[in-house]
């Protein structure tokens, strides 16, 4: 699936939810994905940063496009662990996130994904998601 | 800072956040916060299953909480690593955390979390938390 | 199985390796094994504490018992995920890990592990482990 | 430190440890290390397999060489969590780890480590290693 037709199936997906609170696909490649999110202000934590639910929560949809990419529409694929190392304060703006697949076998796909806003050298964040594939 | 004081900081501390999109706190002792939430419809992923954001951002939430009954409203105290682990379907419906301190340092505290719905002894997931303290 | 098929069935599994480098089940039930391990000086590491992988690895060895106990002598029931939290200096001396089933579904277990000296309450360290099972 | 200086301290820090049972830096650049371990047969694991904790222990060695490489020979540099995703079967031959800077705290350093045999666009496991810095 091609960024179109994930962002097509996103929005079916979540009928409920924004993009701005969940983000859409940038670009799809064979083992890569981009992301982006421009979170509005219910995003803002303490301090003024974004906060880290927004960013796991940015973090696993990028994972799941990553994973819709290479297996197609299925809805069902579930998360079933998700790692997070905040590493430097998220700044207000445009987030972007890099997925890249590890590994994808018949049961499980896990995932590298970092977190970004100006530089991608100095993530704000990066995670380990799984993925079940039913 | 007991579950009174632990809500009113939460709501001055996320004024733009609903208690529906966070929760709130139960009951707090030494070494011990019980959090619950009451997610609505934007909370619901494909198979109209509680998401995974919504659970792991509870999760946070709770931890902070616990981080806030041991140390004081210092609202700077960040999340440095979250882990989650999906073990259940997480069915619609009030969602319960239990939070409890592994250790309190001066620098760093490590929190195991418990998510469930209507049974404590079949979580719907666990979370490993560590914040880092000013 | 119980704690001597446990011990039984690892001492053939892992010919190569001695008790003192690996630990053995001292109590199983459903759903918790308890396991022992007297580290000798090669786990030692600077400062004389007991070195991070040899937590690891003994976590690993509860978590592989405790599948076993609940699946039967299943030699290629694979880890696929560790996470440790270290928490406090590991002194030297008998060291024990209390694990317990998170979940036991039919493709991967999930258990928590709690690494200990002295005090089960103030453990040395905490582990999620994830087996996948054939 | 370069690697001669990364082994050098390596030696005189584990004078228990063997090189086949801890691994060597092969190099070391500003943000990386490379390091190999050759195991011996006391790292397989049922299947002829190299086994989990040995992995584990590889990466936990790369982690501490980059750390030392960028804040100098301060021993007690200690773990505070390390997650391991593993990926693939890991057949017996030489092991490498590619180690990369995620961020260098003041108080933390995160690090990504991918362990690979003879492909490394095709890992046999996956790190995230935090070390606390004194």
């Amino acid at each position: 699936m091609g960024a179109d037709a994930l962002n097509a199936f996103l929005t079916d997906a979540f009928p409920h939810s924004k993009p701005g609170s969940r983000g859409h696909v940038v670009s799809a490649a064979p083992g890569h994905v981009r992301a982006r999110i421009d979170p509005n202000e219910q995003a803002l934590r303490p301090g003024g940063l974004i906060s880290g639910p927004t960013q796991m929560g940015f973090a696993d949809m990028a994972a799941y496009a990553l994973v819709l990419a290479h297996i197609g529409p299925v809805a069902m694929a579930v998360t079933s662990a998700l790692n997070y190392q905040f590493l430097r304060p998220c700044r207000p703006g445009p987030l972007f996130a890099d997925a890249h697949l590890l590994r994808l076998g018949k049961r499980l796909a896990v995932m590298d994904i970092r977190i970004f806003t100006d530089d991608a050298d100095k993530p704000v964040g990066q995670a380990n998601v799984t993925y079940a594939i039913p």
